[in-house]
């Protein structure tokens, strides 16, 4: 057997030695997350707005803020991965009381659950549409009234001199609308801040981010991104809308509020994680469909990222929130157009339509489509690179919420000034009177009577329409250098937005770089093969192709965003080149650097699980994989025993087996369920002690909806009093365990606990000797520990944080 | 607890008392599939083509025919399960073997792997592609000559009169191009009748059927077709493209052909099933997607029918299949019409594009469409109830091939004939000279010089022709009472074809019916509402809801076929109408009748396993579901003992657990593997025994590679020679058995067993007690038994046919 990469030995010694984990008693050793366990000195706090904001729920404000002013020492925790990400539990939790429900359950009543959903999902879709289209008009009204105002002081200044004037007013105005977007991101809710589709994927993914499907985050995401993009930064505002899909769906679904206190008493049966997850991923897609316009791209979204298991009937209910997003947003912006009814134009961006027609490609422009994909997966990873030292940069010393105000109303202003610049000195001047920018805002400046300044046409425009311009324009409507030079300083300005803390997307900004230099590329084609063929005359295919590229580079999605770019140019003809762009630029780019999701999540050590364990791990069984021993606990445990594990801060596991002890005998008991954490606190609570039950008969049954109530937001052991009585008491657990936990054989190999983990989204699995005594217990960052890195099999570290 | 269906208790014990298994000693009862046990009296032989092929392997031929020729006395076989359909293998037999050749591979070695698995999907979606391509160049050929003919023929005729005798030509020359494909179909493969679909539906289920992937399928198959579509049946050349695809993933990644006898030693790796599977998806998404111009739509339809773990990869590499099928259709079809490079026109058929402006819809006309839904839904369940009796009827009386080639040649003589007389005595005269019909073949008759016959475009074209003409001819092209009378003889001609023994497919027929009668739908609405409203002007987009309304009411599928409809009209507007109507004409369909693919899946009483297990049987535990006792072996076992169970005939068990006996007890062994039949037979086949291995140092040690030489036709018991001293000799099994099989305990419920199952792909799930005894064994039927009835949860009885 070859074992060479024996680097795990290595590591796997290094794991016991944190300190907190010493501490713990043996029997207390190893299994889930640990939740809120602090360590006093040079700990990896406050690694960004995504984490801090988890520790809030049960930290005091003072311990709070001295979190956040500690500076971070040690930059590099891609390398480690955090023990405070707990996982959903995707798997049901089937004890007697769940059983009860169901057997109870009629024809009629699967009937009438299966009806809601779809009410619920319809709910969803027709939410976020609505959510969509108050973004798109507020917008589009706020930046049109900053654009006349500036417009007017320019052309004003023009004739007279005196332009600074207009570049202060330009400054200003855009710099206080992203001080109230940064002020209310920083302060109110660090966890809205960034296009939030990286933690939409991870929660998706199995793991439960603190806060990100709060009301409180949507209000402020929603203002958040219409003041940054009105506020004139590289952004868009199309990520944000995933996000907002998401916590839509994950309030709807709940049929309450729990910030606002106010509880519908309807869709209580939704109440758990499954059905909380199935629920966000029809969000995330409906907000995909209604940002693009894209149903079919936002199912595949959703699956991509988040499907363990295949469902027909739940994937027929995403997109079931997808169309009907479209739709409603469709429907509503046609009314504000005054075209009532027009259904045609879907999703918040809109590419304009490529006609198979007038835009085709041959088979030998293939090649060409490639090398720019592999130009996009380069300035991808360039991209990424640039922002990944940002982003560290930014963790060690931006880490104040007014420091991080500052910072973005540093970029607006300088964003505002680079613009005001580069269309000052432009004297690329293009005729008036296009189809095409007769909305566009056109800035005559220096410019003859009946032309306009083209650079200021890409600059001075939402991104969107910039895009919309570059792809759609005639031919010469550009001149290579305005676009070479806007490529330029517009990849510096999206790298540098990218992290701010402000509720802001990275696609457009993606799209319109790509735009810009697919749009040169195709220009030079055509003068360097000038006469020779019609075909080369139009640059807008290749800033299409371009744009695919360029965003390919920077997100590496590939299956939906293929999807997603046909379905927003509405042609499916250029879906194989977009396909085959999108691949060359991923396998490019991942060469160099990991895609700027990938990047994020790694910064914030999330235990994220891809789709399969690396290749070559095999030879890792889940004797080695697991954590032991394990805290187990007796069928019929005492209260005090329950109690002192739970309040145990060393250790704060968050599943325990239950198992049969063989009296006298020292062995690991037989494994007979499991318990979590949540159901024993909800039990606690409610005192559901055996020698209470039998002096009081009258005591009312636990029933599933005490669960349900208590249901995302568990108590902390520590606000649950047991008087030194009732400690002495028993509880029952067999009613309220699962009692059919998976389970897995010692020898069974790395890939193949992570295929069954992965399938049935659990999140504790078993390990259990040839006499299913319990040995181990498996959890999401056992598995994600292992990794391929550059030389074979790598292991990352836990930490406390 | 309510157990009110209590149903199951009494059809439980009728389980037991087939003969069969009735004789079985009780060791030897309950474990997976029985093969190819025959009952002498009343079996349920020839249910049709599919159940009798699958019998050929290993009856000779003179048994053949009188299984052939004996009635059928039990029609109603949609209430029972065959036992004679295998599963696949979607889990990985991780044994020592497989370990030690996954630990000795290097990083480098998966990625070899990595690109082959794409460089197949090419391959597929290429060939694929070029079949596609043949079968349409060759079907238009064909129809263009008979066309030709037939009309000079018409057209002498109309104007000297005896227009009988080019009836007579037009039938015969329909009939003999009938004859030719209904005889390689019913005398060579009858496996090839038929769309596919059903099969290649329960193939990527996980059910092994016979010869459905095999390269003499595949030839039958394309042929057939060519004959059916060109000789005028009310067939369309869609569906089989589908199996099509499937046959060649299923070659092209095995890399060699067991039929040709020709081994190519390369893709070793991917002989097995798990693989397998995989790239046959990849190659039914490859056929979608070159039959209806509809990648997305084709990975859609290969996840909807086979995902069960969806692993994004897979999905990648199925959608590049796609794509290159798409592309390669479109570049040899584009050089073959003399427009090179032209790549515009994705898709064996081509609905025409509907352009957004030219076509729009309102959103006061969706409760329209939402009524065209239901209508379609009635007359689906109208559709699939005919067929169903007429399937059932064929099933009693057209089993011989004979016999079945007759009908189809009837069918084909009476279509001509019916199509002769509406066109002869339709008075629908247009004026010619519309762009639309330039190729359309148009017909005088008995019009106007400068008209044509409007009934005769609508029977004499190709089906994908009348469709499209359907859609995209201007208002007014058809007059109500021509559109009215082709529905009613094109539904019933459609019905009627559907089964024959004849490759074909019911996609376009069904397209047809719908969109005679949706356009018929639009042109009233536009009499009723006549100067209200340009709107209603337009009957070509009634036309495509009909048609998809009409589709869904058929077959059913949802979301694979609203983005099929989507992609296949190059508009996503329509995306919420056609999902909307595909919704209607499910639901309302489906409380009449079942899918017409469900129904013959039924007829075959295939074990075909649902996404999730019946709602209202939580009750159900796998103690109840479990076959019991279950053969099990020890882990160095007597040869004897192995080739007597292998040999009895009345079992024919297919995985065996390994276990551990407890000495000196009678108690069941703890679980230590899983081995199945075909690795035994291997074995047995090389004879691995433990004392020939001590005599001879110099034996070879077993590889991989015998089994994958082996596969996937591993020979019968019966034709391996043991002998008597032989059979006194020990076969170590530990080394090839997969030792960490999936186990559930007795108590988990029936939704929990079934998720692990259908998520993993499982053949074989052990059940074990609380000390890791196995106690049961559940496989596909055990869970494909139970289906939600009219009266709550019904029970399926097991068949030994």
């Amino acid at each position: 057997m070859n074992m060479a990469n024996i680097t795990k030995k290595v590591s796997w010694s290094s794991r016991g030695d944190d300190s907190a984990r010493g501490e713990a008693t043996p029997l207390l050793n190893g299994t889930e997350e640990v939740r809120y366990t602090r360590q006093p000195s040079g700990g990896l706090f406050h690694i960004s707005r995504l984490s801090t904001v988890d520790l809030e729920e049960e930290i005091t404000s003072e311990e709070q803020d001295s979190v956040r002013t500690r500076p971070n020492m040690i930059p590099h925790n891609e390398k480690l991965l955090s023990l405070k990400y707990e996982s959903l539990d995707y798997d049901n939790i089937e004890n007697q009381l769940f059983l009860e429900e169901e057997r109870r359950m009629s024809h009629m009543g699967f009937r009438c659950l299966e009806i809601s959903r779809w009410v619920i999902c319809g709910l969803i879709g027709f939410l976020t549409g609505l959510i969509a289209c108050f973004i798109d008009i507020v917008v589009e009204k706020l930046a049109g009234i900053k654009y006349i105002v500036v417009k007017q002081n320019i052309e004003k200044f023009t004739e007279v001199g005196g332009l600074s004037i207009s570049l202060i007013l330009w400054a200003v105005l855009n710099s206080s609308l992203v001080m109230v977007g940064a002020i209310i991101v920083a302060f109110f809710e660090p966890i809205a801040a960034g296009s939030g589709i990286p933690q939409i994927k991870c929660y998706l993914n199995g793991v439960k981010i603190p806060r990100v499907v709060r009301l409180k985050t949507l209000m402020v995401k929603v203002f958040g991104v219409i003041c940054s993009v009105a506020g004139g930064l590289a952004v868009g505002k199309e990520g944000p809308m995933i996000h907002s899909g998401a916590v839509v769906a994950a309030g709807v679904s709940q049929g309450r509020s729990t910030s606002l206190k106010k509880d519908f008493k309807i869709f209580e049966y939704f109440r758990r994680d499954t059905e909380k997850r199935d629920f966000v991923s029809a969000g995330a897609a409906a907000g995909v469909s209604a940002a693009f316009g894209a149903p079919v791209g936002g199912v595949l979204f959703s699956l991509e990222e988040g499907a363990s298991f295949w469902n027909q009937m739940l994937t027929w209910r995403i997109f079931f929130a997808s169309m009907i997003s479209t739709f409603t947003l469709n429907f509503f912006l046609s009314i504000y157009n005054n075209k009532t009814g027009d259904l045609s134009n879907p999703g918040l961006i809109n590419f304009g339509r490529f006609d198979s027609d007038s835009v085709a490609y041959n088979l030998y422009e293939i090649p060409l489509f490639i090398i720019m994909g592999a130009i996009g997966g380069l300035l991808g990873a360039l991209f990424n690179f640039l922002n990944y030292w940002l982003t560290i940069f930014r963790i060690r010393y931006v880490h104040r919420p007014c420091l991080q105000v500052i910072e973005a109303m540093l970029v607006a202003a300088v964003t505002a000034t680079v613009s005001f610049t580069m269309i000052y000195f432009s004297n690329d001047c293009q005729p008036l009177g296009q189809d095409q920018t007769k909305d566009d805002y056109p800035l005559q400046l220096f410019c003859a009577d009946g032309e306009y300044n083209s650079m200021a046409t890409a600059f001075f425009n939402t991104p969107e329409r910039s895009v919309r311009s570059l792809f759609h324009n005639p031919p010469g409507s550009y001149n290579p250098l305005t676009l070479g030079l806007f490529t330029l300083t517009y990849f510096f300005l999206a790298c540098w937005t990218y992290g701010l803390t402000v509720s802001a997307g990275v696609f457009i900004p993606s799209l319109l770089i790509g735009a810009a230099w697919g749009r040169l590329f195709g220009i030079l084609l055509s003068y360097f093969t000038s006469g020779s063929s019609q075909i080369w005359a139009d640059p807008g295919k290749y800033a299409l192709i371009g744009a695919a590229a360029q965003l390919g580079g920077i997100v590496r999605m590939t299956l939906s965003l293929t999807v997603i770019m046909v379905e927003a140019t509405g042609n499916v003809t250029f879906g194989l080149p977009i396909m085959l762009v999108l691949m060359t630029a991923k396998i490019v780019g991942d060469y160099f650097a990991e895609g700027l999701y990938d990047i994020h999540i790694k910064l914030q050590s999330v235990p994220f699980l891809h789709y399969e364990a690396p290749a070559t791990s095999h030879w890792l069984t889940a004797r080695e994989v697991m954590s032991s021993p394990v805290t187990c606990f007796n069928k019929v445990e005492k209260v005090g025993t329950i109690v002192n594990t739970l309040s145990n801060t060393s250790t704060n596991h968050n599943g325990f087996p239950v198992v049969i002890q063989i009296p006298d005998s020292d062995e690991p008991g037989m494994v007979c369920g499991l318990i979590l954490r949540s159901q024993l606190i909800v039990l606690l609570k409610h005192k559901v002690f055996v020698e209470r039950a039998r002096t009081r008969l009258s005591q009312r049954k636990l029933q599933l909806k005490d669960f349900r109530d208590a249901y995302p937001r568990f108590p902390p052991i520590q606000s649950i009093h047991v008087s030194q009585d009732e400690r002495e008491c028993m509880m029952d657990l067999s009613e309220f365990m699962n009692p059919t936990p998976y389970t897995v054989p010692q020898e069974t190999s790395l890939p193949r606990v992570f295929k069954l983990f992965r399938a049935l989204g659990l999140r504790h699995l078993l390990v259990v000797d040839s006499e299913n005594r319990v040995v181990g217990l498996v959890t999401r960052k056992d598995l994600a520990r292992y990794h391929m890195g550059k030389h074979g099999l790598e292991e990352l570290q836990l930490a406390q944080t």
